[in-house]
């Protein structure tokens, strides 16, 4: 590779809300899409919310002159929605499906059924290795009062640990995907700062699209105003983030974004809003030779969101223990009834009740079962990842207490810490 | 590191036969075992069918001297049944639950509620990267007619994918379990041809232990005799696995297994039997540097065992979607049957037979809806694991016709691998 080595890279993400009956112009969004990315031939366009392999199959066929590879992510009863196309060969790829990821039972919501994943791809670009991920976080239904709180927070953790461990020896690292999580959200904080990843919108110099980067926003039709009431200029939970690592350099040129119409028709390609991001990677120059990723202060912000997830977790773990109980009672009190009708069937008299009755309660005991082993996979779930967590807290603990340097930060950071402090 | 370097591990492994109250002496096997590992102070004990998490808790607390870290590995209703205990620190644990394990409704198998996944421990000793496996794939309950084979090949590949993708930094990768699988059998094939493993027992030139190395032999008193009923001397399918990469060499220079009996008191510590290796790590003299793992003859054979692995979950796959559409078959009749109800209630006569009938037709719907949502989602996991092979399959055809001395060992492969080749 030469010294003055310079690679390019242009990156697409697009949710593109292409769910089968229910997402409006689904047909013509998807056949408008292709025709964009046709267009614009980017070296990468991850997708996510592509829910039919049909969708995946018409825009392969379409893309193929100008992103010869292609690869869709099959999981869960759904699929995972994710896919990518590529200008580059892809050299390997595979996918991790997240651990916990909603309820069964929340069949309205649906995000169980998807078996949400992270995606990965490797290339080779040039001689320099590069690692792309895409990924869906678990949607956020109520801001307020959020159910799925602890599951995406584990999400983001398994998200984070599956980048750590399969991209050691990457030289570029690429995260795509809507994270259903707002910048400062734990599970955005945890993932960045464990991995390391920058953020396409906050690191560029060079942005145009929407206010503030969101990626959905009020003036996009196909948006809910009321979801967006709080937020006049809309959320931004889409993201492009990067990182270099073993003397590259990765620096954002341009970041674009949709603004609620398509950039031609004047109609939006879903409800959310496509990025299209520019990096440039080249060789370390000293003066760029990025900070350490754990110095003092980083790792005095690492230990402070370590401990916030850990306690979350913990919450949630409660929670899930509290279902488990409770389902637990059902199916005694179940059982109490089962004996009782059967006992009343015998005896005659209100015998014919006592039969109709009968299979209902079975129902109700098949029912809890089916609770209360999915609240115990819950709560082993939460706990895989609480004790990753707090490996990795006390890790950087012993490496912040063995450097003087530390002291000062710590004893910052201290008062904000111990709000979430576990037992 | 010093040019001299070498580095002695030592590995103990064993499947516990842990399970509450159905597996013969537990308590006692729990204890002694801890004493042996106590007395023995390997460097690494990696254990598989620790079911409870009590008898975990009381390893640590009684390894606690020699073995100062260890690690739980968490997972589905049950648990992954998967532990470690360390004599040095760990530095990084993670781990991966495989898609495919088994049938819910196989209840007396319970593989399902477990969970299986592998468990990874980064360790660093002496300067050197160490990543550690430890994993436990679907038992095998009838080898004749074994329905489990396409998930067992299924989890072998995620197994290999997993290794291969997050050990791209270690200077050590060791792998030890239980894999369920005999060493001539496609799982161990492709698991060992896609990560370039080595096996313990045949690279070793200082064996002692049972008979062919087996780990399930007739003379332990815990072992089912009918299921050795083929295999006079016993079957092997726990394994120690090893590779060093990057500069590194790594032997065994002893392997010891048990032989039926506990080493000292006479009586087994489980059904399995121990292993006990010794590897010695070394930099890599000139004389050793390992032959390039993909050179035209490893691929031929890796083309061949990933064409297998292909045809093999193309098998699992066609099954998945006849009882997906088996399942389908038993809604659309249970729908009919509920529509026949109410109309029979609805006209008097019947009426009190057909209410009584409702509530199991309900149950069969539901049922065979759950029946239905399963098998597709093992359909779209083993699709997973196809893409995957499919790709990588393609890959190593394109590097074997560009070299021109694979020609003689594909057009040699090629009679026996037309047998499993893909439509």
């Amino acid at each position: 590779m030469k010294p003055n080595f310079s690679l390019r890279l242009r990156i697409f993400n697009l949710n593109c809300w292409g769910i089968p009956y229910l997402s409006k112009h689904r047909g013509d969004r998807v056949k408008r899409l292709g025709d964009f990315l046709n267009m614009e031939s980017f070296d990468l366009a991850l997708l996510e919310e592509v829910w039919s392999e049909q969708d995946f199959q018409y825009l392969r066929q379409k893309l193929l002159p100008t992103y010869p590879a292609a690869h869709y992510f099959r999981s869960g009863v759904i699929g995972s929605g994710l896919c990518v196309f590529s200008k580059h060969p892809i050299q390997e790829f595979t996918q991790h499906v997240y651990t916990l990821n909603g309820y069964p039972y929340m069949i309205h919501h649906g995000d169980w059924f998807c078996g949400k994943a992270v995606g990965l791809l490797v290339l080779h670009l040039s001689g320099l290795v590069l690692n792309a991920y895409v990924t869906h976080l678990h949607a956020e239904y109520n801001r307020q009062k959020d159910i799925y709180l602890a599951h995406r927070v584990a999400q983001a953790w398994e998200l984070a640990q599956f980048i750590h461990h399969t991209s050691k020896k990457a030289d570029v690292v690429l995260l795509c995907g809507d994270l259903n999580l707002h910048p400062k959200d734990l599970g955005c904080r945890l993932l960045k700062e464990w991995t390391g990843l920058h953020d396409a919108y906050l690191e560029t110099r060079d942005f145009k699209g929407s206010e503030e980067g969101c990626t959905m926003v009020p003036e996009n039709c196909y948006v809910n105003q009321r979801e967006l009431q709080s937020f006049p200029f809309g959320i931004r939970i889409d993201y492009v983030l990067y990182k270099a690592v073993s003397g590259f350099y990765i620096s954002c040129k341009t970041l674009r974004t949709t603004t609620g119409r398509d950039p031609h028709s004047g109609t939006p390609l879903s409800d959310h809003e496509a990025l299209m991001a520019t990096l440039c990677v080249r060789h370390s120059p000293p003066q760029h030779t990025p900070s350490p990723t754990h110095g003092p202060a980083e790792r005095s912000q690492l230990i402070s969101v370590l401990k916030e997830a850990w306690a979350e977790l913990d919450l949630g773990m409660a929670q899930a223990r509290w279902w488990g109980t409770f389902a637990g009672y059902v199916i005694g009190l179940g059982l109490l009834l089962l004996a009782l009708l059967c006992a009343l069937a015998a005896g005659g008299g209100v015998r014919e009740v006592a039969i109709m009755l009968w299979t209902p309660s079975v129902g109700l005991l098949l029912g809890a079962g089916a609770v209360y082993l999915f609240h115990v996979q819950e709560a082993k779930g939460l706990s895989r990842a609480r004790a990753e967590l707090q490996h990795m807290l006390g890790r950087a603990r012993e490496a912040h207490d063995l450097d003087p340097e530390s002291q000062a930060a710590l004893f910052l950071g201290q008062q904000e810490g111990d709000r979430s402090e576990e037992q």
